[in-house]
């Protein structure tokens, strides 16, 4: 028996890669989507690709009906206000926002200044990614997303960090420029972010705070800088290890943490254009593809992840994680391979 | 029951996309795949984003072996050197290059500069575009594929050459760099070909000659601009019309003769900014976008059309015309809708 | 003696290009530069490149003080509101909007909706592209700025239709995203803009109306089509004659119309990459390249022209213009040769 | 009285460059430009931007006659095999390969893998980064080119370097293609090549040598990351310091250490989109841009440069260096601003 979807905020980037893949899973039927901006008009007005679909009309967030599993794709400090009411709209929530990642409402405090709206919820949801808290999804109600550029990072680092390897490590991002969502400035005006390098975010990133919590590690360094790129996260971290570890070891046990996996690739070759992980071969999917390269008298293990910001760092992410919840198999309506070239 | 498929010439680009899409076909299994280059290595050597799909290595085309499909995806003029071969090994054949595309050995030496290596196999291939030859790719055993210049072209203009509509046409296609194959020269190199604006066909591109062979129209003045982007074909197409014509006259004809066709879609609105076809949002899909706009006090009509030129302008039209050929759902494999924002 | 240049409106794209050109030009100090949005703040926080070279702030255009010479680099509609006033701060005046660029104020009511509203000083201006009107030029007080669009097409048709050979005319520009300015807007939010093919105007833009004016033939079509490229408009005009001719005398015909002129340049070469005009390697230039492809048992002459629109297609030719206007050497300022790779 | 230079092996990006610059400048004269693959053509068949400057045609290497200045721009290990034949040739001799970079024949042998071919030269050659070698340079009979890599991290790390104030550091830069000269291959093939972001050297990249050497501390751990871009060097410098420094004492070093450097810019704003540096903006121009932000409560010291590498990377320090040593105006030829936007 197919469920019934709603997204509340579905004219976003993310909303937009949430419809698309829930048009495809042969699970779900969507009922509303939401947005305030499009009211009224049809969902390819915001997400052209989807001309053709079938058609479904923006509704306003007042309107919403009980469903099944409800999406919340709005904008951070949103959900957080009105999560008593969503609860009682649908059993099932995945919230898309920052405002449920942290556990801990002083941590919350610190990254986000000022306190959670409600902080209680906190501990009723779950961090929406499969490969670190599987079990805990499969029986969790609520489940919150994920920040694009932590999700890189805590996948490239959690084998290491599971068996506490890591002395310290910095992690430096490389992100397109749908990071930002669909709300133009100055500063996304296309004359001023093509070709750019930016350093928008050198120190001091909130995504850090997912990072420490997920990893249980404090000694990350973390920097973002935005290239010329749509969709995309690359991070490359150069761990200090505590020990030096030779190759073979470290093969073994991402091979060993990551067995199973469907949506975990580990790329490493020894010839080829594509030796190492890259974010272009990965638009539209939900992969993290994740390889390294460790120094030669040197503790340090350079271990690189690629995403689609949009999917595994959002919405592929979150669908995964309702397919857990649900008791579906993991992979539906996320079988996009990739394109090449592109 | 699943058809065994191979495919000659694997390693390119649009072998690649042909791998892809077959992998995700219910209705084959994929025998055999053969690449000189990459003569024992596997599939996702020379396509990175298969990497995790099924493994499959290349093969020598010397021990190809019988199946029921043969795609041939091999350079222009090998082709119609083996087709006596090939046809001893499949029943069908869908051959990708150019070799087969014209009906007549005197326009295939006018253009191609030498006569047709088995002429007497021109009229035994039906030309691979579902929208112009459904009814006989229906009865088909041999098939050629598409240029892609030439599909996006086409499609643009069929509603008006099938009406005798046209005094004369100007079509200027803006290409990506894919549509060069994977073969590297001092003019791909990337700090020449990027941010390009290349006229390399101002006149006497071969394309024309399908062209004018499927519209039936000789007055068809063509030019070819490299622009910078991977995959895709834009096609401007000035239409000097024989008579004026009002927009909701050329609205009526459209919608008419591509009604029910699942890989045309209308785009002509008033507002927003995908109001006209684009390409970048088709990459991986098999969609031809087609609109309009009529200039007023005048007998032009600007038609625009955009395709992936991989997918509709060769992969993916191949696909469709496979899937009628073995009376299949014609948008079997070929669903995926197109990202936005890409 | 140096003169004093003083630019109303030097915040834009334009503004930015006049004051690099300007610092480097020996006959000219800079005296003011006004910008409403930037007021008191210094030149290179709207102009990056700018940093480190002489320190200018942004002052309020109401405190704009006599000069020698006025560039006006405002939204069109302004200058016109405001030119009697202009006219008592300074002897010359160069005015880069579209407001003096038409000879005929009803040809500017029909182009651009209203009543002109200084519509007796349209005699006064002499259109600034020096390549038409050098010797107007020298003599002139008031001079207007050139369309981008317009300058790409006007420069590459001007021999033929001097020599009255045209017939009628397809003329196709590929523009950059810079054509638009520093206002932002969804449409050119990076992740919509990026990657764009995009049919902008297929039929209309203003700019042909200066196209009629100054090639005095009125059979253009004209179409603008935005692509990935920030700076650079390429014109494809397809050219059919009232008789064929050979290319030789194309050849002899241009290099007669355009001898001596220091920013044209004939590319057309039989081997290399760069056979023919490319605007990337333009940037910064204030080159037109021109080249073309005869086809032949054809009328139709494919004529190429590129140039960088903030330059040759705006402050370039306005700073051109400036030194024809007093008498200095026509190429000051104006010397950098572009680059390569880009 | 102007001198006479020459270039040996002038087809390539940074011989391109070269002649670009040469071009301009006042005090010397271009003799011969040396190519074999171009031999007889043209210099704007290899480098169309200088399509309409000075004839000049490639000549043969073997017939290369006395000059004043000899520029070698030849691949890696060919400069020093020939050494004792070009120093018969001219008084001054820049070199712009990786041959004459490092002073110990032990260390070279070390990240080249062979014994040098001439290092009884290596002591006779200035490392020619005139911001840490002013005073040898001005002295010198013979330089040596900088590393493009290098020089970013070089110029980013020098005042904390020559303060004994890093701990150890993870240098990362993002580069463009032209970084890998023109020699094409299907990794620098336009599909696969473009929107890369492509980790092509985690470890063991040859500049660590002249970091190393240059700032006379081992603890840099660097890597390279190719992405989307022609011409541009990003470094991002994680410092770990010995102590903790406010920022404010940063501001003081950098300033300090780099006062009246023509070519340095410390950028470090609290508002506007080029807060810090960036490369798109630095393309032919002679900059490196430097800016930093301080991590609170760690001892990070996040650095960031900025170059062009064709430029301050290679000719542009080349052209500097010359400058210095032949006693001229150490920015002549070198004052063009760069562009914005672009």
């Amino acid at each position: 028996m197919t469920k019934k979807v709603s997204i509340i905020g579905g004219s976003g980037y993310t909303g937009g890669e949430l419809i698309r893949l829930l048009l495809s899973h042969p699970n779900v039927e969507i009922g509303q989507v939401t947005s305030q901006r499009y009211l009224g008009k049809f969902v390819h007005n915001a997400h052209p690709n989807l001309r053709g679909q079938k058609l479904i009309k923006f509704t306003s967030p007042d309107q919403i009906q009980p469903c099944d599993i409800l999406f919340l794709a709005l904008p951070h400090k949103t959900a957080a206000q009105d999560i008593e009411r969503y609860a009682e709209i649908a059993e099932h929530i995945i919230d898309l926002s920052a405002d449920f990642r942290l556990r801990d409402a002083a941590v919350y405090k610190k990254w986000y200044g000022e306190d959670h709206a409600a902080s209680s919820w906190l501990e009723r949801f779950v961090y929406g990614l499969p490969e670190l808290h599987r079990e805990e999804l499969a029986n969790a109600k609520y489940v919150s997303g994920v920040g694009c550029n932590a999700t890189a990072v805590n996948l490239a680092l959690y084998p290491l960090a599971a068996h506490n390897l890591i002395d310290h490590v910095v992690a430096e991002v490389k992100v397109g420029s749908s990071e930002g969502g669909n709300s133009h400035s100055l500063a996304s005006h296309h004359p001023e972010r093509s070709g750019a390098v930016r350093s928008f975010a050198p120190t001091t990133h909130r995504h850090q705070a997912e990072m420490q919590q997920e990893l249980g590690i404090s000694q990350i360094y973390f920097s973002a800088t935005a290239i010329e790129m749509v969709r995309g996260v690359m991070c490359t971290a150069h761990c200090f290890l505590k020990d030096d570890i030779e190759e073979k070891e470290v093969w073994k046990l991402y091979r060993k943490e990551y067995k199973g996996e469907p949506f975990i690739r580990l790329v490493k070759d020894n010839t080829g254009i594509y030796r190492f992980p890259e974010p272009k071969i990965l638009q539209g999917t939900n992969y993290c593809d994740i390889g390294f390269a460790k120094e030669k008298n040197s503790k340090r293990l350079v271990v690189m992840s690629a995403i689609d910001n949009l999917m595994k760092g959002a919405a592929g992410s979150a669908v995964q994680s309702m397919n857990v919840m649900m008791g579906w198999d993991e992979k539906t309506a996320l079988d996009f391979p990739g394109l090449h070239p592109i």
